[in-house]
């Protein structure tokens, strides 16, 4: 494969980011002649690595560093570099920033510590430097990162100790991590996996460079495989979302650790790095809307880019197994459940196929073929055929043990799965084998996927499924949230929020306010049916605390007496605008639907199980933004207690339609009114078979003090 | 440490097992002349191994066998060999065992298949050989089975691969595995993790010596740390918890993995081995019970294994963490909760000693160190002396990432290390780093564990954390169920069911069976209280759906007409013994709590949360045999909804020595009448704040179809 670091067509203007991560010269201010310290760390790496392009130290006190001609200013430099590495002192780097902007460099990286993530002073002087860099259309990596590199050209912009050992040679692995350490951490991690690492990047404090930004470049690469990334926060959500959207629109496969969802970890990060955390369960919703896979460890986030960099993604779900004893058949078999995978059995002729090549082994899926093979390898092959072409299962496990390390099978046993597989290297083949390294990269380089462990594997081929599904899903359109209301949403009483509401679309039970024993009687015999009484206060939040409610209420007059005296006596100070009365409501499933603000990502949609059980198990979807209503019903899809609403054991099934208008709704007013509204909450809503109904409503605005409901 | 292969004192009698175990001499029938057959694989082991005891083959057609003598007969033999080891095809393995038998041979190893697992003319073949062995009082170890070994005799009793590359040096890790080829794939593991496998072994059809037996004997062995398990079934119930509560009592804590927990797996699992499978669920249950660890997954077998083989057990949960990099330390926040351990704060002075220590670094746990300690290694040995002298954590991980490789500084963050734990190695210190495979045998004499990823390492501590508390947990003593009823118990009616477990001390609503209109309404006058109705009938065991039940019953008389007339209309064939009225319960949580009846556990006890929406979260907890009012509670406690009873956000607390009552006494009631009752079902039970009580009742006898609640 050649791995391009130019752009084809060389007409085509070079953005500032193609500049920074394919730079044709690259200035070092501040360069060591000493290779050991950090200021000469990146010109040895340059220099090692063969850097294609011009390599000019700056240095005010040498002629030469490292061997080479240094300068004594920047000005002096010939041309103009695309990259400045900065390894000075903060003092020094706003004078520094207004060089390159003088001289036309598109990117610095700043090396230097000390800025927004040690408190308020640093973050003073980290806003100047911005300032200088986005006046002057300079484009900032860090402070605190540990910069960049780009393999296939040998830039290696970076003093990073995980390059110590070499440079990687040019590959389909991108890897973005805000940690530099963490960042260094995977390359390493790469190198001992075979995983050849073409772009790595750390972005520190994200002054301006964010990871989002980094997404969105190396999406757009046509030789990057997969991309690793490494968040503790995102500082523009906007930015995650559309760079992730990229992503997924190039089929590129992004795999995330986004850590900090501890409540000590969340405190860490932010201690970390100078960046403001979203809730971490908004983080899962973006990243599930647009496909990017969240590693929960380092270990899966190596072993699913892994899967991800061959390239190859199954069609569908469906696993099959093939063993040489049946424990970990069995074993398997588990590990495919945990992730989703389907043990599909074999149609009828192909167990006849297999009964008849091996009348010991198993006959269906998982297959243990025993140990009759060891007479003759072609059995495996056979039975890879015949799991491929007889079943037509999506992906394969083999699990091979210790036998692929043994000098005498191991070799037979790799050619035997390899003709096996031969017409069907468009699906993946993961190997579950434990070998030494030489041994398990002849495997890899026979077509399949190695791992040392079976749930590992079950894992990895879940996870490309996961992927593969992604890319295939169209995406869905934008919204248009509408325009803002009129009302006025400040210090909204129920009735209020739900006339505001009403007004949307949002369907509520009829109602009446009333302010007399009359008007209350009045209104029961209008309605003829049993009633809920609720007081109306601007006050009182909590109305059933206060004596506020009754239900079945037939005598209306006496509920609005009892209830009025009741709140007079535990809330004198509360002002009441009356009692609302409500038909007693239908039955149907109790959900809680509503939106928050989220720090990071603005208005959140939430859907979830209403009940103080549902509660406890967290029972919750959410989605950033306008929601279609489509995409609402991928929400109530998602709940894991979805099955009450689709008729769960003989209950009638939920209006599902009307629950994600409902949703969707609501979500297109909390985004449309975003300047004011800081959460919305209908709780109760009724998801009844023919109709779904909010019982109650709340709306509370920024300058309000917002509601928790807990996203994670 | 030495390494006993012979009890102390040589007056005590051997068991069979000791002499299976660690065998005198040992007798191959069938032994080849070639070491790679595998007659010939045990043969060439024991002589490469150096094997401390006799070493017979018997061979009816050669002298020598591998260079040794051979013997045309076992009863040639001299001496009574304590093994013999059966490398003979099945036709003659029934001669050989009687031959055992008359030699006085104390365990025979079958290697052959071809049994149990074959179907059922296989099974015929084995039992006939069990018949032989147990009048003969021999000990078989298969068929089907690979063999068993101990390293530090140089008893290598198998012909598994996995010992081709060497024996391992006698150590404190024991395998016992039922599949020969898993436990020969965890011997190769442990071999690459620098673990010392002392006993292995594999018990294949289990016909009569199965993983239990294994367990109880090695858990009573001095030099045994550790017993590495893995299940697809076991054979028999009661053995295996015997064999974990000796396990306990020895403090040896023993880490299992049980296949099968997937449906396809439980399949597999049935048609690999010949063992029938219990629920999954109860296995869960039965390995809580006694602290046993269940590993998910084979890596997390090794990895537990490996932190409990140093012997070193935190007091408690609270976790330090120590890092070079503080995106490392967010990770580790992340993975101790997951894990349930307790990144606790450092008290203010041990913060200001940190502050004094390094400005630059955090003042808290988790504590990042940043770079500075490059400077000065000093600061690493002060850093983890505050957090065990200031911060008095039960264990620490320190996370140092890609730096103990370096040749540079690799010796020297290991020597800090050492001295900053000094005085403390009564506790866990965990390392999560990358090198290569000398330097972490280098760092892990120097009394560390050393983990590659943060997740495994947090996974690891908490696993010691739980295996401690279990040791220090006072078992539960053993409690007597009481004498059978003397009531029938088959086709009972509710009302009948309910009377009979009343009588052995459930609490239920008072109750009236009326006939007619007539007396219904008495009792309803009696009562004086809105009622509940129920058909009562042998035939209809789900009431609500033909129209039998009615609540807020205030006119007793009509609603025995309407129930009568609607069952039927509904079911005409149903025979009907009348109408139940009983008070309309108090308002409490809905739990439900039953026994079942388990293939392999026999009578075990359920309870968990009522209704559709905690059925699908499936919150149950179980447990086998009869419970104990304390260990009932404990299972209350273990629902992950156990908020709901325990006073959640101001609801009144269930009165919880009732609901344990109710349960014990269910518990107690199954188990005396095991021998008739195949399930009881109590749904659902009220928990009050002042009481409990059960509102139906349902037994099943084993003539009976079962009832079927799902137990995982």
């Amino acid at each position: 494969m050649s791995l391009l670091h130019e752009p084809a067509d060389p007409a085509v203007p070079r953005s500032p980011l193609d500049r920074a991560f394919r730079p044709r010269s690259v200035a070092i201010l501040g360069a060591s002649d000493d290779p050991t310290r950090i200021s000469g760390r990146a010109l040895h790496y340059l220099l090692r690595a063969g850097f294609s392009g011009g390599i000019f130290p700056v240095n005010n006190k040498r002629d030469t560093v490292q061997g080479i001609t240094a300068y004594r200013n920047l000005a002096d430099v010939p041309g103009t570099p695309d990259v400045a590495l900065i390894a000075l002192p903060s003092r020094l780097l706003a004078a520094a920033l207004r060089e390159c902007v003088a001289k036309g460099v598109a990117a610095a990286v700043i090396y230097a510590a000390g800025f927004a993530e040690t408190g308020e002073s640093g973050a003073g002087l980290q806003d100047e430097l911005v300032e200088i860099a986005r006046a002057g259309g300079l484009r900032l990596f860090g402070p605190n990162c540990l910069g960049l590199m780009n393999s296939a050209s040998g830039f290696v912009g970076t003093f990073s100790s995980a390059f110590d050992a070499g440079t990687p040679k040019g590959g389909g692995v991108a890897i973005a991590s805000q940690s530099g350490a963490y960042g260094g951490h995977l390359a390493y991690l790469c190198r001992e996996r075979g995983l050849d690492v073409g772009y790595w990047v750390s972005t520190g404090n994200e002054s301006d460079v964010d990871v989002a930004t980094c997404i969105d470049w190396l999406a757009r690469q046509d030789e990057v495989t997969v991309i690793m990334a490494y968040l503790e926060g995102a500082t523009d959500g906007d930015r995650l979302r559309a760079a992730l959207a990229t992503a997924r629109a190039h089929r590129k496969p992004v795999v995330i650790t986004k850590v900090g969802k501890s409540a000590a970890g969340a405190v860490a990060a932010a201690s970390h790095t100078a960046s403001l955390a979203g809730a971490d369960g908004v983080y899962d919703a973006v990243f599930a809307e647009f496909g990017a896979y969240r590693a929960r460890t380092t270990q899966e986030l190596v072993d699913i880019a892994y899967a991800c960099d061959r390239g190859v993604f199954p069609r569908g779900r469906r696993l099959g197994i093939v063993t040489v004893s049946g424990g970990f058949g069995v074993e398997l078999c588990d590990a495919a459940e945990r992730y989703g995978l389907d043990v599909a059995g074999l149609p009828e002729a192909a167990r006849a196929r297999l009964r008849e090549l091996n009348p010991m082994g198993s006959d269906d899926n998982p297959c243990d073929t025993t140990a009759n093979w060891l007479n003759d390898p072609s059995l495996i092959t056979k039975t890879f055929q015949i799991m491929y072409g007889g079943g037509d299962y999506d992906s394969v496990i083999g699990s091979f043990t210790i036998l692929p390390d043994s000098p005498t099978f191991g070799a037979g046993i790799r050619d035997a799965i390899r003709a096996g597989t031969e017409g069907y290297l468009d699906r993946p083949t993961a190997l579950c084998m434990q070998a030494r390294p030489d041994v398990v990269r002849a495997y890899e380089e026979a077509g399949f996927l190695v791992f040392g462990d079976s749930d590992r594997a079950a894992h990895a081929l879940a996870a490309l499924a996961r992927i593969a599904e992604s890319f295939a899903a169209s995406p869905h359109e934008a919204l248009d949230p509408g325009t803002p209301t009129e009302a006025n949403l400040s210090g909204l009483s129920e009735a209020d929020a739900q006339e505001v509401l009403a007004e949307v679309g949002v369907p509520f039970l009829p109602s009446r306010l009333v302010h007399d024993r009359e008007s209350a009687d009045a209104a029961a015999r209008e309605f003829a049916v049993a009633l809920a009484a609720k007081i109306v206060s601007p006050d009182l939040a909590h109305k059933t605390d206060v004596g506020g409610v009754e239900l079945d209420v037939t005598d209306a007059a006496a509920a609005f007496d009892s209830i009025t005296t009741r709140v007079a006596a535990a809330r004198p100070d509360a002002r009441i605008d009356g009692v609302l009365l409500t038909p007693m409501a239908p039955s149907g499933v109790e959900l809680i639907v509503g939106t928050s603000t989220d720090a990071v990502f603005g208005p959140v949609t939430m859907v979830g199980l209403g009940g103080v059980a549902a509660e406890l198990h967290r029972d919750v979807v959410l989605r950033v933004g306008a929601v279609t209503v489509e995409a609402a019903r991928e929400m109530v899809l998602g709940l894991r207690s979805a099955a009450l609403l689709t008729g769960h054991r003989g209950a009638p099934a939920a209006d599902l339609d009307a629950l994600a208008r409902l949703i969707s709704t609501v979500s297109r007013f909390a985004v449309a009114n975003r300047d004011r509204v800081a959460s919305v909450e209908l709780n109760p809503v009724l998801a009844c078979p023919d109709r779904t109904l909010a019982l109650d409503a709340l709306i509370i605005t920024h300058s309000q003090k917002g509601t928790t409901w807990i996203s994670d």
